[in-house]
């Protein structure tokens, strides 16, 4: 594993106490930025090329929580834009060396876009496919250059090797993909697409009052950090996010948490649940919500302890029986899994805190992962 | 969660302790039967409405283990057949409720035939897609009926909660399919198929050569039952094994066991490895074997205790540094995460009975789950 220099030691924590607080606290910023680089007014600015009318598959690649942004993409791709997407983590990808369709496109997702495995995806990918797509961080970097296309993230310099404002970013670019997609291929009126553009444009101001449960966060940070093993609960788009929440805790933490979709978890998962197994379910009130409800009563059932992230609705209906709630703000529309990446971030934040391990420089892991 | 009652009182335990034992031990009869069910001589022998010329794309759906089956059939489909395929667990894909091509087939893997989720996600299916399959176990089930075809997998009645002959022949089934498309789309010469069929017909005797390894795994469970959290991982067809061998941990003994991508490991979970994680490494010496053997030493390097299970070949190149090996027969060729299964299915098995934990009916689980 080769660590890339950032330059860490140059870089001002900003009175922050980590690199990772800051750039938490950064998110709607820096994805007021992102957003404010691909919408203007109305209207979506993105390459020329980028006419999703004639794609008929896009293939989304990426590793560890760049693939998981890449993972609430495919939602946002097939449920706005009817595109079908396939998915993989790069290291798979490239060896298992998918059959792919010359009228599809490759999208690539990497923070520093020096990612070994996905690069050598990309290569693989791009004499196959009508075109490459690099959605990076670092605009110099290899993806930017190797991909037809590159999209940056303008996140910023993130210095923290467990990702946080890199991965809001990614989101948001993905998001403006998808509305463009839908658009393209005639999914959405004119006003529909506004209404998506205005959730994408609410969200810098959703995420402002979302840092505010960084405090209820850090109180349940002494459950957390006693526990060994957490499960994270989601469903469609805000499953991913649950993926993310447990990678970021394990990350952070060194505590084994795991992220199942909701569904799922009665097919073999719900074995470990006993009550010292703090369940973390991401779960605002959305259509799903009821049989979310229902998976976590079985979870209780069960003497699990249950947390509950949802908005004020979800609260009310679902709330009860839960050890603890996390009340998020309402709004964001589909964009949804942008927010709830904020309290995911701050629980695996404060655990490790409590936990005292090195939240800037996690054991074992380094922020750019240049070798297979 | 429902349970349906299999009548498991009057089924006897054929002098084994518990029903998972016995049905282990079934698994070269159970295989042989279903292969040849399905092959005759140097014949395919399924349905002729399965016909792969004209299908674009193959949807695998199924829930827990089944879904696994299928995930390690995604690998088959794409390398053997070149037929591009999406996967995913039943309650995701009945509600993200997917674009579909109408030239494409969706099949549904399910042990009881009856599993909720994966019944609404045939019914979602049924009209948007050329032709449904169902792979089930049981032929009189809602799966059976509601598919347009319907495959037994013949491993005869499973008692024990935790799939593990049902496993085994949903794999052959799918195994036989994936032959059967790259044959009947031009990319096996009349050599290759029966090089294949020889392959698959191997396996009854290469898994009842495997069945010796369960003394091996016996020993290796006081070591495995300490642990609060155990690793496994794989690559390409095996890592979907992988994912396997943790699920049957965490439903037998409830240990915290999570599968990974061998090539993922060092985009975050490697954080959670140190001297206390065992780390079971699925490996057959094959072209991916070398990049295996240096993510162990990632692994080996932070002090992570690893157990390599390959053939002797892998075992001699890559065990070195290993705490232990288990060695599998070598043979098999595309069709070894069948025979990989086995290890997966004794070390959880001799790790729950080391615990004292109640194999057959672990808590909070039902054989069929037939609610959402």
């Amino acid at each position: 594993i080769a660590q890339i220099d950032v330059g860490a030691t140059q870089i001002d924590k900003g009175g922050y106490r980590h690199f990772m607080a800051k750039e938490i606290a950064e998110q709607p910023v820096v994805l007021g930025d992102a957003l404010s680089h691909y919408i203007k007014g109305d209207r979506i600015v993105l390459p020329e090329a980028l006419d999703f009318r004639d794609v008929d598959r896009l293939t989304l690649v990426g590793c560890g929580t760049a693939s998981l942004a890449a993972y609430v993409g495919r939602y946002w791709f097939e449920s706005l834009a009817g595109l079908p997407c396939d998915l993989d983590v790069a290291s798979e990808f490239r060896y298992r060396e998918p059959p792919l369709s010359p009228k599809s496109w490759a999208l690539f997702v990497s923070q520093s876009g020096e990612t070994a495995d996905t690069l050598a995806a990309l290569h693989y990918a791009r004499d196959k496919v009508a075109k490459t797509i690099g959605v990076v961080n670092v605009g110099t970097s290899a993806i930017a250059r190797d991909a037809d296309i590159a999209l940056p993230t303008l996140a910023g310099i993130e210095v923290g090797v467990a990702s946080s404002k890199a991965f809001t970013c990614q989101l948001a670019v993905l998001a403006v993909l998808a509305v463009k997609a839908a658009h393209d291929r005639g999914r959405l009126t004119d006003a529909e697409l506004r209404a998506h553009l205005d959730d994408l444009r609410a969200l810098p101001g959703l995420l402002n009052q979302a840092l505010g449960i960084s405090d209820e966060c850090r109180r349940l940070a002494g459950w957390l950090s006693e526990a060994q093993d957490v499960l994270y609960l989601g469903r469609g788009a805000l499953y991913p996010v649950a993926l993310e929440g447990a990678l970021k805790l394990k990350e952070l933490s060194y505590i084994h948490a795991e992220g199942y979709a909701s569904g799922e978890l009665k097919h073999g998962p719900i074995a470990l649940v006993d009550r010292n197994v703090p369940v973390v379910v991401v779960a605002p009130r959305d259509a799903l919500f009821d049989k979310t409800v229902s998976n976590m009563q079985e979870v209780m059932a069960r003497h699990g302890q249950v947390l509950l992230i949802s908005d004020a609705e979800g609260i009310e209906a679902g709330g009860h029986g839960a050890r603890a709630t996390l009340r998020m703000p309402s709004g964001g529309g589909l964009f949804q899994p942008i927010l709830y990446a904020v309290p995911m971030q701050y629980l695996a934040y404060h655990t490790a805190v409590a936990k005292g391990t090195d939240v800037d420089q996690p054991r074992n892991l380094a922020k750019s992962v240049t070798v297979e």
